[in-house]
């Protein structure tokens, strides 16, 4: 006899279901700061007290960022066009990362988050309706909004507006990778500006990796998208892509197809989940160094990698030395809000990679380039460490 | 010698204020509603797991109600120009007053809400910028947006979309002085259908109250607004007032101004912020009715209204008879949510007013129509009545 299975319920398919069970209801809600047991502080916190913290702010606008939660609020904005490896499933459907991605900002970063799923792909649309939110936030995380898209709502927004406007899924990508790479070289020995790195995609992850490896110090770069090495001998680049090109195949002459630029490269990043083949692998330097940061699929798995390569990174959490995001974004907000800096400036962001590398410190071995996500140490340290780069940077307002 | 008072410090003039303290950092946060303590939580909450309920809901989009806070959320969404008795303060100033309502939705209602003030006050950008944000919440609750502009807003919006809209300013305040003048109306032993009802202000708090007024069974209603009486024969009225006008006046011949008005009249309802002169108080018919709401000067001193009516309500919570939104906004909200209704009918809004006052029982006294807002027994009254209207009224998906 074989044992029953619990029957479905037609009516319930995710009954029984533990990540479903999970989601009933939510994830997140709203809860006060204050106590309001009676008429003495309903007249505080409402009419008619309030009132005089209204006029206040309305006398001097910068109190709003004392007697308001905005100065603590980020929106995680998104319009559900490329959400986790699902791609584009629309607003409603992009609502669970939404949620625990905010959920992520408190617990990690103490940052208050709202997500914010628009119902519209449209550029000039996204842009006017964040801009018109914007009193209600400190700070603005877009996410899961597709390239080259992407790029233009943070830019626009980032010139609008005079809150931190990050793409979580470029820039705090971006500053893992480099915290993990910078260890990476450290234990093979290698000077970033002696490495040769290829990354594998060009989308938002793929294009903001190279900018912040290149303002690291990295000067050998190929990036290499389906039709093979970003370079401005070819006619089919966006605007985005053709920058990017003369920025790094274009200074050292690389062209040709992924296997092409992977012969002798010492780094390779994957984060554009396709898959390299074990020829191409094979060829790499010697004491290589894998990224495959496609989930739950990366672009070497890590059994093949591990053959040929000495440090070996994924998006997963059951191998080593996991790329996840929440390394980064948390301290990030923490840091920025910390300061009420204005924007998150490239020196912000590679302090944050800096300050994440060095809590690896002696550690430091093939099997541990990264740091925890639960050690409590990560978020502080980002955060001090964007902090400081604001008041350098010169974008703090206190 | 005198004795000394504590010094205003130059740097902070509101340290040691107890409002200001109470508002520090602001009145609300985000909290999460699932345990996060190490990799398994998370590969739940976040990826990979929640790719399951993302695909999940865009394959059935109606699960969202389910495995998303949004079934439970209200956008509370101000442009700041009609803020308390404040006027036109700006997106920012208003959000005190956002959060508080915020706060109070949450402690009365189990609602979550989150305040978002908008950077713009043109109607076409507002209705829009709400539209786009729908997917991210269950309800609207529109707040201080000035007259006539919060009218259009509110109907275009309930027209685009199939959540609930409400405008609180005007639907709070008449669902709670319905509820009041019922009991006044009883107390005094009054008919609805037999009251002669002024109602001083015609922006959006005067409107609404005049629609449930009607709807209840008032028939002989006069509006006033600065220019007197609201008649077809004027020729300055809005389409809002114009078509009030043929509604109320128009039907009983009343013209003049507001003493002329108030000759005999049996209810004053004042939402204009104006003051009614002593002799025309005085005129109006024996065991009289006097609402006087502004805050927190009311149209008519308590003191005063004594003298000359049986009845007397006010905004104020340090008189007697407070009518007060918090008696209604979070009951009806908390049942449109429970049974998921996509607008809120006028149904649903008198069987709240008629909620609201079965409450007081026996207690009814002429201190005593409205119960306080500290009745715990007033949210979920409300909110069964708010249900039932909506399966009456076939808006309810559940």
């Amino acid at each position: 006899m074989v044992a029953s299975a619990p029957m479905p319920d037609p009516e319930n398919p995710h009954a029984n279901d533990a990540v479903f069970e999970m989601h009933l209801g939510g994830k997140m809600e709203i809860a006060s700061t204050v106590a309001l047991n009676g008429r003495a502080e309903l007249s505080m916190a409402y009419t008619p007290g309030v009132a005089r913290v209204c006029e206040a702010i309305a006398a001097e606008p910068a109190l709003a960022d004392d007697y308001t939660w905005v100065s603590n609020t980020v929106a995680i904005v998104t319009d559900g066009t490329a959400v986790l490896g699902l791609g584009d499933i629309g607003p409603s459907a992009a609502m669970p990362v939404m949620e625990g991605k905010a959920i992520l900002f408190k617990q990690f970063g103490g940052v208050d988050a709202v997500p914010i799923c628009l119902d519209t792909t449209d550029t000039d649309e996204i842009v006017d309706t964040v801009a018109r939110l914007a009193p209600s936030f400190g700070g603005v995380n877009l996410e899961d909004i597709s390239a080259p898209r992407c790029f233009e709502i943070e830019q626009r927004l980032q010139e609008r507006l005079d809150i931190p406007v990050f793409h979580d899924d470029q820039h705090g990508t971006a500053v893992v990778v480099l915290a993990a790479l910078e260890n990476a070289l450290k234990l093979t020995g290698r000077a970033m500006g002696d490495a040769r790195v290829v990354i594998s995609g060009a989308g938002a992850a793929g294009v903001a990796v190279a900018r912040i490896l290149l303002a690291a110090g990295v000067t050998d770069l190929a990036v290499v998208d389906r039709r093979g090495v970003l370079n401005s001998s070819r006619d089919d680049l966006t605007p985005v892509k053709l920058s990017l090109a003369q920025d790094t195949a274009d200074t050292t002459g690389r062209v040709g197809r992924l296997v092409d630029a992977l012969d002798g490269a010492d780094v390779f990043i994957g984060v554009s989940g396709g898959n390299v083949p074990e020829e191409a692998v094979a060829r790499m330097a010697p004491d290589a160094i894998i990224f495959g940061l496609a989930n739950p699929n990366p672009e070497v798995h890590p059994d093949l990698a591990n053959r040929y390569a000495r440090v070996v990174a994924t998006g997963r959490s059951d191998y080593p030395n996991q790329i996840n995001n929440v390394l980064a974004f948390p301290g990030i907000f923490r840091g920025a809000f910390d300061v009420r800096a204005t924007s998150i400036t490239e020196g912000m962001k590679l302090a944050a990679a800096d300050a994440l590398a060095a809590l690896v410190g002696d550690d430091l071995s093939e099997d541990f380039i990264i740091p925890s996500p639960f050690d409590e140490r990560v978020a502080p340290a980002v955060a001090a460490g964007v902090s400081s780069a604001a008041r350098r940077d010169k974008v703090a307002r206190r």
